[in-house]
């Protein structure tokens, strides 16, 4: 009864899948228990780390995800494939090896297995503003050409050119998106470039001093953790012929200066968490950060149906509530 | 007595360096002797098969560029790398593992043989028109994103991004020179998509029989034999200031279709030689050779001192003139 039958289970991988964005992709995936319309069956979870596996769904595997043996059962049959491991920016641009092994032998080897498999899977891969660099026009489109003046940058956009050949072959069938800066990020603080764009916020919320890098007139582009979820899922879910060969997409963000943070911060946490924040530039955070671009042109993520945070502020006040109890 | 001292003599590597350019390359930088105002003490060509080695300068090394054992040697100790190894556009479209092992695996191992050194070498890379693809502006320049269509192409592109973060880091002082397709080739067809930009004039001039693939109208962007091994030796005798961050230079050609080029055999072989050409067309060529940019702005390269062709005219009367002996 062609019409009738039901849409075949999925099987669904991770990668980074014990990480901040991986774990909140699995509850929210677990939650809604489908993709695109599909049953989700399995739910794999890579990492260096186990993650939480109590869903009967989900097979928590603890590995390095550029090992051949840790990957071949973690890729065989998935229908879709989100490539969320990385090495952040800081780390990358001061250990070049260890970036270049996770950031793209990794990324090479997750893409050859999906092929091997032959059944052309979604394959979702993050990417980042890191991607540009140098002189940049006054508006950054999905077609401003890629600059990167960072080795993360550089793999970042080696993995889409990756990703575009391997589509364009029918390998996979990849979308690419390039998120602006989480912010703000729970947890510790890491070594991303960027990483003070979540601590200048979360640290004085927590009661905790935290130092701010960057100048105040230091210009970011952010996005909620909540949005970013929302961003991949939905990015998943497109159909390929929605995106045609250009598969990376610039998505939403919130333009916000560093000085516009800490204003917002006071509106949540009052005067008593801007007291926390000591300012320190670091020429090397500067530098990387400043080499992003700020204006953006998102109007084909917009067509494509993303949607980002309103403003800084309502992004503060959805972390103060999901992390911190706020308003519950 | 600094000043009076002789400039430290040179080693220099190529790689390719049996090939039809790699040939050309070291029989010009041996007449010469120095590469920008250095003497060459060495010269190695790697290849798959020995390449000729009479004169004392030369080092001819068989092997595979993807293999350490034979690289490490190779490239210790070297002032210049002139990488021209690659497997052409067709064969890498055809034969996707092969293409990825030679035009990116190898490339890696070189660039990272080049970082053990700590010399810095000169790191010459050729590139191609082949970078480029999808909606095009009117005009390309070296700041036109980069949109391969073809694996070749993403190859290259891939590695324009490698050579430009090794430069950046200071592992290697890179520059990449885009060649426009070369034409005259001398010597046999071969399995590049643009192979057919050669046997158009080389067959008939020969007397042999040749289809042409794509239709009259097509535009190609053309260089001399002659011309790319001026280019590669200015290309390394450039100094990095003058390139900056941007690495990845288009040199010019000459803009010029089928047809035009079918009209200067005429010029130079009589109607019997336009007579040896059969025409038919091969969809998979053309939607390679069509995804490549026919208008070009290469005034950047103009004001670092690249000069191309005068005219495709001259091209052909060089190919007769060099390879069939003609008004010599």
């Amino acid at each position: 009864m062609p019409g009738c039958a039901s849409p075949p289970a999925m099987k669904v991988l991770i990668t980074g899948g014990a990480g901040f964005l991986g774990q909140r992709l699995a509850r929210t995936l677990l939650a809604k228990g489908s993709l695109g319309g599909q049953p989700i069956a399995q739910l794999v979870l890579v990492d260096r780390v186990a993650a939480e596996a109590s869903d009967p769904r989900v097979t928590a595997i603890a590995g390095d995800i550029g090992d051949v043996a840790v990957m071949r059962d973690a890729v065989a049959g998935a229908d879709a494939i989100f490539h969320l491991a990385a090495i952040v920016s800081g780390q990358a641009e001061e250990d070049f090896d260890l970036g270049m092994r996770v950031n793209l032998d990794a990324l090479r080897l997750l893409l050859d297995l999906a092929r091997e498999g032959g059944r052309r899977p979604r394959f979702v891969q993050t990417s980042s503003v890191a991607v540009y660099g140098g002189a940049l026009p006054a508006m950054v489109t999905d077609d401003t050409p890629l600059r990167p003046s960072s080795s993360y940058g550089m793999q970042k956009a080696v993995g889409e050119l990756l990703v575009g050949d391997y589509t364009r072959r029918g390998y996979v069938d990849g979308r690419i998106l390039r998120l602006p800066t989480i912010s703000v990020r729970p947890g510790k603080p890491n070594r991303a470039a960027s990483s003070f764009a979540s601590g200048l916020i979360r640290e004085p919320l927590n009661g905790e001093a935290t130092v701010c890098p960057v100048s105040l007139d230091t210009p970011l582009w952010l996005l909620s953790p909540r949005g970013a979820i929302d961003a991949i899922v939905a990015g998943a879910a497109l159909s390929g012929d929605a995106l045609g060969s250009q598969r990376a997409i610039n998505l939403p963000g919130v333009s916000v200066r560093v000085g516009e943070m800490i204003a917002a911060l006071e509106q949540v946490g009052g005067t008593q968490a801007v007291a926390r924040i000591t300012h320190a530039p670091d020429p090397a955070i500067e530098a990387i950060v400043c080499s992003w671009p700020a204006a953006w042109d998102t109007s084909r993520a917009a067509r494509l149906g993303f949607r980002g945070d309103p403003d800084f502020l309502s992004i503060v006040r959805a972390y103060a509530e999901d992390e911190l109890g706020a308003a519950k």
